[in-house]
């Protein structure tokens, strides 16, 4: 099943265009009347009818369209690694496992300040089609730790951190709460204030086991971890 | 913290070859008294003084040497991906994360029946090093789907395919035995004869969640919760 994907979409008509429409048209060679499936990355996945090609954008007219609920609330905070590549796989697989949210941390410790926002997105939308999911989640530019905290709205809230030997296993301490986040720190690990803030927010100080994480590994485990519950 | 690898190892001695020494004299320009970390990817962390430099080896003398208890004992069985560097970047994932043994299987649907086994060693040192784990995995060559099974000797086996509904989620299906394999097909799937003769041999069909995951992605997810009761 091929899967296309607009925001642009009214409650009769969808346009496709850009790559979506090059892929439908030029590539797959779709044409007048016929019919694909198009999703809007918030949950909803249509049937619909080509009904006029464009030179930049076609037009389909739709024919069904079915709204499936999120099994999942996960927002990942992360500060993105030096190597831009490792965030772009780290991307594809959160997504293909469930994400809501990725943010990108600036941290005492980063390297990286930046991010390639519009790759990331691209990537994004890929790994949806390829999971047959129909939300796309949210990927925010880089904002200073302090900053980050405006953006959670999630009621289980964890930070991974190295700082303590006492953190619980992330495993152990999940409920049955489907909105959750976690803070994932840079190569480095969380500065102590940056520990010590979260901890006064609310957060738990956990760990993902023993083993040395990659930062963007932490983000793949705990992802999985964060899921285990939503089936 | 610094490791380096040797399989070269007596009870007093250790040599360091190829690769390991030349980071260790060229790069790191370390020298005759100095001490350095060795591993052994078998459980074992030396403290040795390096007592010659030779052009292609240098020599060591144990100071002292500790064992560690292995944490986990998870087998991989999974057929490789098309792309040969998503296997790549899986093993590196899996090796971080926690496991024993990883085994390449050629399945019905296979497209890949080969892989870079020198490739994929290297990079699994080079995961070891940085989780700064002493165990380093046994990674096999590519071997037929009916052969794999001589290779396994785990009490709990699990087979992820996507042949039927009824199958339960591994998380929830484990238990606390430490001895656990899975086996994860290829793009397009566990053949239905491959499916039937694994159950017959008492492994359990599970899905790993919702999504539809990529081979490599399953491979990380499916590790991952095997590690779950591990610590």
């Amino acid at each position: 099943m091929q899967f296309f994907y607009s925001n642009n979409i009214d409650d009769n008509f969808i346009i496709l265009e850009a790559q979506e429409m090059i892929h439908c048209v030029k590539v797959l060679r779709k044409k007048i009347d016929d019919s694909i499936y198009v999703i809007d990355g918030k949950g909803c996945l249509f049937h619909a009818k080509i009904i006029e090609i464009h030179s930049n954008y076609c037009k389909l007219l739709i024919e069904s369209k079915k709204k499936s609920k999120r099994k999942f609330d996960v927002h990942l905070l992360i500060a993105p690694t030096k190597n831009h590549k490792r965030i772009e796989w780290m991307v594809e697989k959160v997504v293909e496992i469930g994400i809501n949210r990725i943010s990108f941390l600036i941290c005492k410790n980063s390297i990286r300040k930046t991010i390639n926002l519009d790759r990331l997105n691209k990537i994004a939308l890929s790994a949806m089609k390829q999971t047959q999911n129909t939300f796309l989640p949210v990927i925010d530019q880089c904002i200073p730790f302090s900053e980050a905290f405006k953006l959670i709205n999630s009621k289980e809230k964890y930070i991974a951190h190295l700082q303590s030997k006492d953190n619980v296993l992330l495993n152990n301490c999940l409920t049955q709460e489907k909105s959750k986040c976690i803070l994932i720190g840079p190569e480095g690990d969380f500065d102590e204030d940056e520990v010590e803030y979260s901890l006064a927010q609310g957060f738990i100080g956990v760990s993902l086991g023993s083993s040395r994480l990659r930062t963007e590994t932490s983000g793949i485990v705990s992802t999985t971890i964060l899921n285990i519950n939503n089936g």
